[in-house]
């Protein structure tokens, strides 16, 4: 494994882009056809998601006027760029909030928190924002992602329950596996269509993973399975878990992860 | 009131848009960047989107890998151009069941139906299904939509706690809602970015939104606020509900919609 | 054939989707990037031909802040919902000219000349013109469209000289023949990428054909074939041009229409 | 001038995006809908646009399924992340050929040259092809970067002739620049959109513009206006470029460009 000689606890650099003044702006000077407004947040999604691609980040939808991205490869200045092309190509602006910190969790709060002190997402002067805070002198590390997903969610769900309740089911599950991975491991989770979800996370063994599935089972009903990837981005990371999660579809177990036998 | 003389209980016809066999593509013949994946599903939305909207409906995101559409105004033979156009302009096509029933929860339980009897959404050579089941001699009529939004969110969640946290309890409260109202009034509801969400519903009046939003409260603490509107189509219907969470917005009432003193 | 029985010299029906002021706009406050701004115009065009697609018309993108479409299909009145997705989904607004003439060049002058009278392109108050001219009480008819490629393009450009001279070569070809076309035949001419133009014309026959190859061949050298369609909308009949195209290539034909002797 | 201690003549890497097997695709298994290819080359071209924006280059439509980008800040092994994201976005894939030369026509030929070299663009096995090929030991140098625009297009074209009669014109103008820039200055040169020209050329003086200038009119009886920049990137060159043109619009002047007295 090429990821051994890195320190596994690095500190996680994540990013909010939040919508400047977005919600007066759907209503002015009346109420806009809400199928523009769901393509624009689509399209405009995609941009963000394809400019952390382009650096190796991961991008996450959240609540849309709310975007997250993982940015331990991208320097804070780099989101100049960013609020350039959206000022260029759409409607809107976007401020973005940079956070480094020793965990996920911290890494989004101090990115929110560098938002909330630049002023209210509804204020009308305050447009594109770009601040950074570093907790506890962290600097980007190695990262761990766990990449879940819901167990034959075909055949359990999608090809045998209604639309509206795979969904629910599934948004339920997501939710009781983020609160829990934030709660206990301090890490920010984020659905990603499908059945699929995505942690990034401190350096979580199985026993925990194992805890973790066991409360979200117990909770839904819901079997997920997950795997586990390191490494010094979040595609480098997410790219290893992934492939840990086609060993577990291969294979039929519940967890696989970049762990030696020592390690379980 | 445009639409005093139109019944207010019409059938409603519903889409499920499937990506066909997505799963084992994002997969193949290695895990696909998952920025790129992230992107690619939030432009087809908005081609969906689009498509709706051009059609005065509304599209929803759903799971991603499973959209939905409100089409009271569509023709279910006009998904062949939707269908054209994602083969010609995605790496994926999409299967298409549509649902036309008195209710929007049965509307959606037909338009998944006809896609699970066409074969699972994993197998390789069911490819750009389209069929269209009717339940009860339904015909799309005057739809109900209901806009929700939480009150004063930008106060109590975006500019006060960290964005995960805020994500969290804004999803949780929209899966509380959508949840009473699948139960109690057959309606469906989708979460459509920032804190708000949209439901398709039969006629509903006051008290039951009353009971709706206090249900709502006790379960996750979070209050929220509702305009109700109907028309012909889905963007008729919820562009009266936009105008009238505005009213809500300006008057800090938390229901209103299209009523005389005698429907309350 | 099913067009035989419809006037084959109905009027045509063309518009012009102008951007507002947009000139200004991209060099203020200061010039705007470069890419951004190609990326904004062909996704701004891509929406139009999507607009137009949908009505089973056809998109082109002229000088991209003055695109062309052809309308038979179209009500002008349907253009306030490409204003409004365009207002609502881009930094941009634009004005759309609707012509109805006897002929293509009419109808396009027409269309030109009904947003020149509303005001300048760069006049900052005028936004989102809609206007209509009919021209000699003319209504949209059949249509032909004539698809128009380079012999063997691959073999003699693509794969042998630079691409730029492979680009002016071709952009040379199409500029004589949109000249040629629209002297001679009042027809409106667009390049559509690779080594196609389609054109917008009068019913024109197999020797009118043979003279405007012979002078386009004359003048720079490139052999061009050409497939012709008739029908309703430009699509219907774009999709037999395109049909007769493949005929010149599978035959070796150089002109491949929807004549029967008779009419050679 | 920061620009003054760099040499000014240094190499050029242009690329040469080519669409795979694309013509067969377009009319498989049947001519696909025009409205959707025009879409899908607009999109596709944006995506590409903001690949090149994104390091600080320039790309170019040329002929849509051949496109072209300055790529002076690029490492040719980078564009496997823009091949990898057209394959996951995409229906079709791309190719691309890198040349690094001492002049613009000298890189775009070594470009188009490694494709060629690599097999037929329609040929179905030659998929992804990425190759680069140096000319003379070029290394990428300062750009001059010359911006070109129509003097009072809106006053001499838009607001008064009609739409295909202006794009002609452009159109024309804009071949005949291209042409004797490529023959006298080895310049490669590039509409983009309006009355604009974008060259990348090697450093030019006033002299010698006023020629070109000179040139173009007598051919086609348009003025033109210019300006010059030079810098370490397309997109530094370029603003300087648009800033200096921005003067001649100011000023009435035709020429502007980082020159001092004593260089004219």
């Amino acid at each position: 494994m090429t990821h051994v000689n890195t320190p596994r606890d690095g500190g996680v650099r994540l990013a909010v882009v939040q919508l400047d003044d977005y919600g007066p702006w759907t209503t002015t000077p009346e109420p806009r056809r809400e199928t523009d407004l769901q393509a624009l947040q689509a399209r405009l999604f995609a941009t963000v998601a394809d400019f952390f691609g382009d650096r190796d980040g991961y991008a996450f939808a959240g609540r849309y006027d709310n975007m997250l991205g993982v940015a331990n490869h991208i320097d804070p200045e780099a989101f100049t760029r960013l609020q350039e092309r959206v000022a260029n190509q759409y409607p809107v602006t976007v401020s973005v909030g940079v956070g480094t910190a020793p965990t996920p969790v911290a890494a989004l709060e101090a990115a929110g928190d560098v938002l909330q002190a630049a002023g209210s997402a509804q204020e009308t002067d305050r447009r594109e924002v770009l601040d950074h805070r570093v907790v506890d002198g962290a600097t980007p590390g190695t990262l761990t992602v766990a990449h879940f997903d819901v167990v034959d969610v075909t055949g359990e769900l999608t090809d045998r329950v209604s639309p509206d309740v795979a969904e629910r089911t599934v948004r339920r599950t997501m939710l009781a596996l983020s609160e829990r991975l934030a709660e206990e491991h301090a890490a920010v989770t984020q659905f990603v269509g499908g059945d699929n979800a995505i942690a990034v996370c401190p350096d979580v063994g199985r026993p925990a993973l194992e805890s973790v599935l066991e409360h979200v089972r117990s909770e839904t009903g819901v079997e997920l399975q997950v795997g586990v990837g390191h490494g010094p981005s979040a595609h480098a990371a997410g790219f290893e878990a992934k492939h840990a999660l086609e060993a577990c579809r291969a294979t039929g177990s519940r967890i696989e992860g970049p762990w030696g036998v020592a390690d379980d």
